[in-house]
């Protein structure tokens, strides 16, 4: 019984369409959502999702994602293989940092579309990477689905510079409670600044603490959260509100 | 093993209570969930989900589906057998479009309460319908749970008449993306328009084409999607709120 | 095969973390999502939905649930060993009403982390609490993790006083529908009004009956609902919007 993961922005009704493709080529997979609340077309947003879960499952899962706005165009359709795992989705850098974080991967192009059925020009989620990562869980071999490619496409807008006095990144995710995921590493993060440390961020002035309940109800802090970036937070509180932060900009952290 | 899909407007709490009695009855039940959105109340939404996706699922599947504004009423609880799968919900007309996409069905109506627990008058969902589907798939027969009836409820507001100079449908569904569903079925939409033809719909013109990206971002388009109906959308934007369409008004398709 | 319940405010991504943990430490497992979508911190209405769903699940399910807001801190870690099941999770309320509805039951403090990898200080839920579940489910003895306690913590606000002319209690929780759910248990409401005689609640008079289609559409009612509580609703209609009622106020019903 392998796991079969599902990461897109489809929202509520089309993943099920997903479940069913998988569940008639292999019904003894045991399917797991991520996420599918992922905003329309956000690619950066999709490919944090899977960084940041896909390295926690056993060995054998396929991991399949679609935030695809270039669906029915000539982009290519990918399996990335990983650490014993396989990740299945769009060639648009959706799923190059989960990979990167992973290890060394390999990445083919899925040219093989003979175990699938009708290809709608829309829905490639149902019709191809569903399928694909069923027919992988089920035990077809990589090698029958596709040739390997070396030019991925990359991710836009994931990057991280770190000087002396400031490090400048990118808000990579916001989350449910309005956490600000930024794309600064906790290596870099715990290099610029000690606990309690009062530092900049995004016209603010805040600490860099511990945990969310180091400072009172309301208060903004900054902390390197279990995903293992620099986040910025408020306590019981919602930061992306109280910032007014939305989509992926560029943030820049400052010594007070 | 067999699936048991779930689709209800009962949204975040209550679908758990379902698969509570669903697993206590048929431990290896192996449960999907359709969708829980669906508007309260919105007979012809749940539907149009159950239609879109029952299909797909392999045999023996069985499907709840549970929109039922009348419950505690009088109306009565149906099981629909078709094609190797069942349906099982409120006599509301919920089931109909997904079975008669099937095959041919036969309907029968849950006579034999015996079967169930304590049965409240306001969550039938958990009392009848999950338990009811959970005993099917752990081998129960049908001819033990209720009795033939001919007369199910058909669902309101789901057609079309397709004249030589125009088509007129409803709205069916309003997805995720806020893309307009209509009742518009591929052949009769294909035989109206070609490939890049511009029509008029809901007081817009906009072209006939096959996917989203063949058109600029924030313009209007139709285009048969993967559910087999005519769906006015805008390339990565929200149709339904440009348009500010809502539930399931008349559509008209007309020649430019 | 064990059933694995989760029950948390992580809203949409952060559940699939404890997923991934819990299925490589019990591949088996068989994981049931009761809700993800608690208002962040808010320990009484998670509180709710464990009570409501749990006691339906078959013997040996492992429930987890994580409302939070002292991650991090010096707040114990606990799992209350009730009717053959386990419930997992921070003492801080959240469990004690569902436990209690269930039986006699025994707290232990979780005080072995051996079983367990790195710890976070902010996502307890997937370096704690998800993974004692799994053992729990895998089989590890809770005499292996933890050591008894007899003062867990109590929920606030979770309480009803009966009088003869009139009932106190708060607002246990606002369901998907704008549902009030009161803490007035059933014995108490019904001993309290007949059916059909008209009660004062929250400022406005209406109906105690048997189920929402008792009223014209649009119309207040109270109910005992199939959760067993009081509740205050509207037949298709959202009672919160319209008593503009949020969060866990106390309410009063007297005779009209």
């Amino acid at each position: 019984m392998s796991i079969i993961t599902l990461t897109t922005d489809f929202g509520d009704l089309y993943p099920a369409s997903m479940k069913a493709r998988i569940l008639s080529i292999d019904p003894t997979a045991s399917i797991v959502d991520i996420i599918h609340s992922i905003p329309p077309a956000d690619i950066l947003s999709g490919a944090f999702a899977i960084y940041s879960t896909a390295h926690l499952f056993p060995d054998g899962t396929v991991h399949v994602g679609v935030v695809d706005p270039g669906v029915g165009t000539d982009r290519r359709a990918i399996v990335i293989e990983v650490a014993g795992q396989y990740l299945v989705g769009p060639d648009n850098g959706l799923l190059i940092p989960a990979a990167r974080r992973m290890g060394d991967f390999t990445t083919y192009q899925i040219t093989n579309m003979e175990p699938l059925e009708e290809i709608s020009r829309t829905f490639h989620g149902r019709d191809i990477f569903a399928p694909i990562g069923a027919h992988l869980s089920a035990g077809m071999s990589i090698e029958d689905i596709g040739k390997v490619i070396d030019d991925p496409v990359e991710p836009d807008n994931w990057k991280v510079v770190a000087e002396e006095d400031r490090i400048s990144g990118t808000v990579l995710y916001i989350d449910h409670f309005g956490n600000i995921i930024t794309s600064i590493p906790q290596q870099i993060a715990r290099g610029f600044a000690g606990h309690g440390e009062m530092i900049q961020v995004i016209g603010n002035t805040m600490p860099f603490v511990g945990t969310y309940a180091d400072v009172e109800q309301g208060d903004l802090l900054a902390l390197v959260a279990s995903h293992g970036f620099l986040e910025i937070s408020v306590n019981r509180g919602n930061a992306a509100e109280m910032l007014g932060v939305k989509g992926h900009p560029e943030v820049e952290v400052r010594k007070e």
